[in-house]
């Protein structure tokens, strides 16, 4: 990918499709994805790494076993390695995930929801 | 660092000094930094690694030798791996930084203005 100017907002009104996973940028062997979603998500870990979510529009929770957090827009979280979680989206969110290259979303639960698809945006 | 909620803002907002880095997160050996800035950087670059900018606040411009990007809030750009880069601030902007632990500001440029000093808010 050449270098360019990356706009979230604009970015985010791109992704129409819900659950479709857009790379929006590389650092290094991260990946910085979108993706616009309104469901709950499976309870998973990612023994390897830790993960980061911020919230581009709209608003998610984020279950951990223990305790709930309620993102908003501009808001970030980081769940580190090995911590289980589930995200919500009760209304369409976008979110925006960090994570090193080859991250699968469903982490360690696998299932259905699998999905290693990602294509640039 | 415990798992909290971030809001980028929030935080741009305890920023009150000009050029000094403030950590706001970590994902495995990556850091998330802001800092408050009102300069125009030396010309340097990572020969280790990439570098991500993200405008939280005002307007930057990000200078390569042979263009410069203008970036506003909202917007990001990823600096690959050794190429030379100059960040323009010419009125205030915060600007969030992410790249590996132990990166430093004035890459392989060194001098006056390198400050590895950082703190959590």
């Amino acid at each position: 990918m050449e270098i360019r100017v990356v706009n979230l907002q604009e970015k985010a009104g791109l992704v129409k499709e819900l659950h479709q996973y857009k790379l929006i940028a590389e650092l290094n062997d991260y990946q910085l994805k979108l993706v616009r979603a309104k469901r709950e998500f499976v309870w998973h870990s990612h023994p390897e790494t830790d993960e980061l979510f911020y919230v581009v529009e709209g608003k998610m929770k984020l279950a951990l076993r223990d305790r709930i957090f309620e993102l908003k827009e501009g808001e970030l979280i980081v769940v580190p390695k090995g911590v289980e979680h589930r995200p919500v989206c009760e209304t369409e969110c976008t979110v925006m995930l960090m994570e090193p290259k080859g991250t699968l979303n469903t982490g360690d639960a696998g299932g259905p929801l699998t999905d290693a698809h990602l294509e640039w945006i």
